[in-house]
């Protein structure tokens, strides 16, 4: 999930200190424009205004727009890795204690944590956009692309191998095959504008769906007590 | 597949006919310009500079730039649309003389004829994403998604009931599955920087194996001729 709250302005404090605080802040406020008005209308300008800075404190921060953005979609992917990893931990410790659980819910838990809704789903869109007109941006996106996919394919063989399951593809492509609906999912309540609660019970449908055509023996945790 | 080549200036002719190229014109420059840089930094000046025309005869031919890209995105979908439906008319009759086809290939080549080069893939990005902020046009935009999702499901309901397979999905479900890997397959493409071969050669792959994963009885067509 993005963070798009902005931190308290800080009490007097350290050089350094203070300094981090207002690349967060500056990085906090770029997330919503950029979201809101796409990276070619967003403007150093506009995003000083959201932050309440000045320009001369952007540009001791940030060598341009474009540097700006780098670093906020590191920081986007680094946050989704991050979710899903302490996840997959928290999940496979957790189900044991409630075998009940459908092997899809429990992969559709743990992929939650990265944020869906409409602001992260625009920045993961201009993110994408921006990494398909720039060669140098692309390579940085690709790599943290791959590291999300990682994650999920661990996931997938965690679960797999918790609840006696088997894949009908391999857990790589299973992984793909989930992120590329999701991903549709997330998409399509962004442009129907639906709620959190509509978009949260579209996704859980669409994902169960896809986990269940990517199961070998769908449901058969239930028989595991 | 948008259509990007610049139509031969035209003779002399009557008022309409001309009028009707001069749009042509400056929407196929349009196309190009809105993929490149994106409708945030695309200005009616660049579009006019690529279209060769003046200013004057965007504004006599459109109200705004958004205008445009609305009536760019509907002729966009138009043509993936009429593009799919052609499509599973000609191979309902084809495949009937090539036994031999799998049901991946016959659905992979069917989708084949939209658009997944990097150019139709930014601009259908951009299409989405402007879809996301501005409720007018997503209303339009929802509506010519369904209309491709519809063309997809007929697809899938013809070779199924063609070949004698049975789905593990209803045909929607499917469609929207199939929908999905492609978008993600062309954007992954178009980020990687792949030429056309190896990015059908990926396509091709992923949907291949999502297909697989669809289909009761996979390449059970090849026991009857």
């Amino acid at each position: 999930m993005v963070v798009s709250e902005r931190p308290p302005v800080d009490p007097p404090q350290p050089a350094t200190r203070s300094r981090a605080a207002t690349r967060a802040r500056l990085l906090a406020a770029a997330s919503e424009v950029f979201a809101e008005v796409g990276l070619g209308e967003a403007s150093v300008e506009r995003i000083c205004d959201r932050a309440g800075f000045t320009r001369g404190a952007f540009y001791s921060n940030f060598a341009s727009k474009d540097e700006m953005f780098l670093e906020l979609a590191g920081e986007v992917a680094r946050e989704r890795v991050a979710g899903v990893r302490v996840r997959v931990a928290d999940l496979t410790a957790a189900d044991r204690f409630d075998p009940q659980a459908t092997d899809a819910s429990v992969i559709i838990r743990a992929l939650d944590v990265v944020g869906d809704d409409r602001h992260s789903t625009l920045l993961m869109h201009e993110i994408s956009i921006k990494a398909m007109r720039d060669a140098e941006f692309a390579v940085a996106y690709r790599a943290q692309e791959e590291e999300i996919l990682a994650e999920v394919v661990q996931l997938m063989d965690d679960i797999v191998e918790m609840k006696g399951l088997a894949l009908r593809a391999d857990s790589r492509a299973a992984a793909v095959i989930i992120l590329a609906v999701w991903t549709d999912a997330a998409t399509r309540a962004a442009v129907s504008g639906l709620d959190a609660a509509a978009a949260t019970e579209m996704r859980t449908r669409r994902l169960s769906g896809v986990v269940e055509l990517l199961l070998e023996r769908p449901n058969a945790a239930q028989s595991r007590a």
